[in-house]
């Protein structure tokens, strides 16, 4: 359905710059979009793109100058870009009620407006609240509790007490609760420390396909509330994951470490076991985390270390040849052989 | 079924040296091979166990000399490796039809002679081309269309909209169209980002297992023809790989990035989002990309730069110690304290 | 159920320290413990948190002083912990049988102590042996084979042929046997190199959520009795792994390595294909191992070298501004323009 620019200005608090009658069908990116569609500027780097676009109009933030093209202002435009693809694509629900070719255990409190597909398989005495959505083969297992409005997609698997809050999404493959990796090597035999704990997952968190977290050796593995997980992360048993943080994929946090709240661990990073990173710290892409970080600290590198020191080391590295060459001059001055090296 | 040598040469335009009437009866490793099978040394590290080996015959490249040993010679033997395995290995198909215990939605086309599994879940309006086979308990989601010859192994899930081209192969947990990780975060919150693109697979591709591909927030991720992807691979939204490319395990790509035609991105390296790497480019193992690459270019390292410098910089790495001595050295004769260490 | 220390102790080979009539009822962590649990100190770094613990008794080592705490000493406290857990936590067995919504082939070999679950793919001329079982949805091939004890989780998929010996633990999306990544490139097509040899896994293995272990090409990638694989750990075909190995999450393996017995790999870490890691060998987290490591090394780094020696570069690094600094003060003393500086 079209929707007036002036309409969507107002959805997401911005301006329309032009005109505000203008209709647009849909979202499309500066390269595919046409005149009937709105495109977006959120990323500078694209701006050619956007000078170039056949775009009806574009979203923009606030002093972007892009000649005569109709643009929509918001102060943070990809956060109206999310509002905005929200309208032109609502989410669809899955029909309330139990497929018939799901398996539900005994004593399970199903609220009638929840969904599970067929040959979903739920255990007993699970607890799924006001459309929570089970999809077809996903496994919840036994004194699970799925929160409102919290989805988990196919092929995704519970073991059993995990704990969703409401507002998750729990995609594809995901595995929550398999066993922490906890052995105590006696004798030449690796023996296998009961795993006796659980994961619980706090309201708005989304996990990527195929990320594991691990149950508590006791206890609980924890994921803070509105932190968001990527595809392929690891997450190790007694972890504590505090509020907001993001984790990118491919990333692995050891066992029995605590993430404060708002922390970011970019890509392909890892984090050691039994550290504390204070809030807001931030790991920078394929680090490798073996002490604490402060609350705020940003660190890069393997081991990682200061991020700002650690660029400093990199444009250094960069300019070694260049130190022994130096190195070289120095020792042919005094009349030194140049031994020592192979 | 033994087959003689001088028939299998033919296969494979090659020829043989010694008794092309010898016939095996199939083909196994150096140490495994007896008299009546074919062993191969395609990779020269193996020499001293080929000479060993009590294979009847082996097949090597030209210019192997192997003493009074049986050959069948090819100009690339690990290709006619490749082509003598399926001779003796002939891929088994499924019957063709749908299994009585499949999940299939309304509105779909499928093509009789492909087969679906038992409790396989095909969503609505979906499209089967002849031969396509999706085995048990493997996930086709809504509008997704699979392409002649292709198979989805168990528990592969395809969200809604994926498209497979022909002869491609999806090997089990692998999961396609999962959400992309965009969110804008606004006062605290991290708002999702509708992700309503698709993932497109062109022909001929291979995903690993494990391996996760995002779809597009718009438009499209899409993997082109003949590409090869190694198991846990994360490939994040908007990517765009090329033709013939090669991702080895643990690889990931993140979002908006695009690989040309036939780039080799070897095992757990990283490529950050937004770049472009030019045809034919190649990076090294473990390695993470920051920049774009250029066609032809080889990089390597974190942050991955040119791959013969890195390898000089890991050279004078190895010298570090012998450059501080130096230095000292140098400090001494110059009468100077040996300040500034720490 | 409630147990005395003394009885505990006595399970554990170990001894009391104050009250051996204290009855415990659960085993906790030193934060959760109140006077009816017993709490454990098996990490140094928690001795402060121990002190302060509400436990009612302690497991530690020997030497360990805790003022009046009640103790319960053993020799090795972190295995004494794992026995205690057992005894707390036994774990359950599902009811033997074959669950009628279970698939399963035929001419299939199944104890009558086994279990397999429902929804469960069970394929033609398996074996599974006394008190396997196969949960739920999990997807077992043709002419497989689960040993005694062994379980295979929801969502685990073994291609056909796949060995599991007894005691096995398979967790949820864990794949054996899918195809190993071979490609002959022959006039830029990257031609399929048939995958037709299988995975056999030895007795008292664990495999972590999502790992995926690929088949060999002929014969068998093997994975060696009681050696643990974390979460999202990558083995490719044809690799060899030794008795009790460990492999942390997010290893990877690649093809046709071997690993001798008792080998660590640690979190994030890669090995390259066709290496050998000898005897009791240990790689760092994160490392990259290009080349062979005897029995016995220990390395670290990207490319992996001698452990020590790669800590003293990583010292080196650290001091690499200050090196600069004493280069340039040299030069400034012989009077020298600084010349050469980017």
């Amino acid at each position: 359905m079209a929707r007036r620019l002036s309409e969507l200005a107002a959805l997401v608090g911005g301006e329309v710059r032009g005109d505000g009658e203008l209709a647009v069908e849909d979202i499309a990116t500066l390269a595919a979009a046409g005149p009937r569609q709105l495109s977006f500027l959120t990323n500078p780097r694209y701006r050619a793109e956007a000078a170039a676009s056949r775009a009806g109009a574009l979203l923009v933030g606030p002093d972007v100058e892009l000649g005569e093209r109709t643009l929509l202002v918001a102060r943070d435009p990809y956060h109206a870009l999310a509002v905005l693809l929200g309208v032109f694509h609502p989410p669809a629900s899955p029909a309330p009620g139990v497929d018939p070719r799901a398996i539900v255990g005994r004593d399970c409190v199903i609220h009638p407006a929840a969904h599970v597909g067929a040959l979903a398989v739920v255990g007993d005495r699970c607890r799924l609240d006001e459309r929570a959505v089970v999809l077809p083969l996903a496994v919840v297992g036994a004194d699970c509790r799925i929160g409102a409005r919290s989805i988990v997609h196919s092929h995704a698997v519970l073991y059993d007490r995990t704990e969703l809050g409401s507002d998750c999404v729990i995609h594809a493959g995901v595995v929550l609760g398999s066993d922490g990796f906890g052995y105590a090597t006696h004798e030449g035999e690796h023996v296998k420390v009961p795993q006796v704990g659980k994961v619980v997952v706090e309201d708005g968190v989304e996990i990527g396909a195929n990320s594991a977290i691990d149950r508590a050796m006791l206890e609980e593995t924890r994921l803070g509330a509105g932190s968001k997980i990527d595809n392929l992360v690891q997450v190790g048993h007694n972890v504590r994951i505090g509020r907001g943080c993001i984790l990118v994929s491919q990333v692995g946090i050891a066992g029995s470490t605590a993430l404060g709240d708002y922390v970011v661990v970019a890509g392909q990073a890892g984090v050691a076991g039994h550290l504390r990173l204070g809030k807001g710290a931030r790991v920078a892409a394929k680090s490798a985390v073996f002490k604490d970080v402060p609350a705020g600290g940003q660190v890069a590198g393997i081991p990682a270390t200061d991020a700002a020191k650690w660029r400093r080391q990199q444009a250094l590295l960069q300019r070694l040849e260049d130190l022994q060459r130096r190195v070289r001059a120095l020792e042919k001055r005094l009349g030194e052989e140049e031994g020592g090296e192979g």
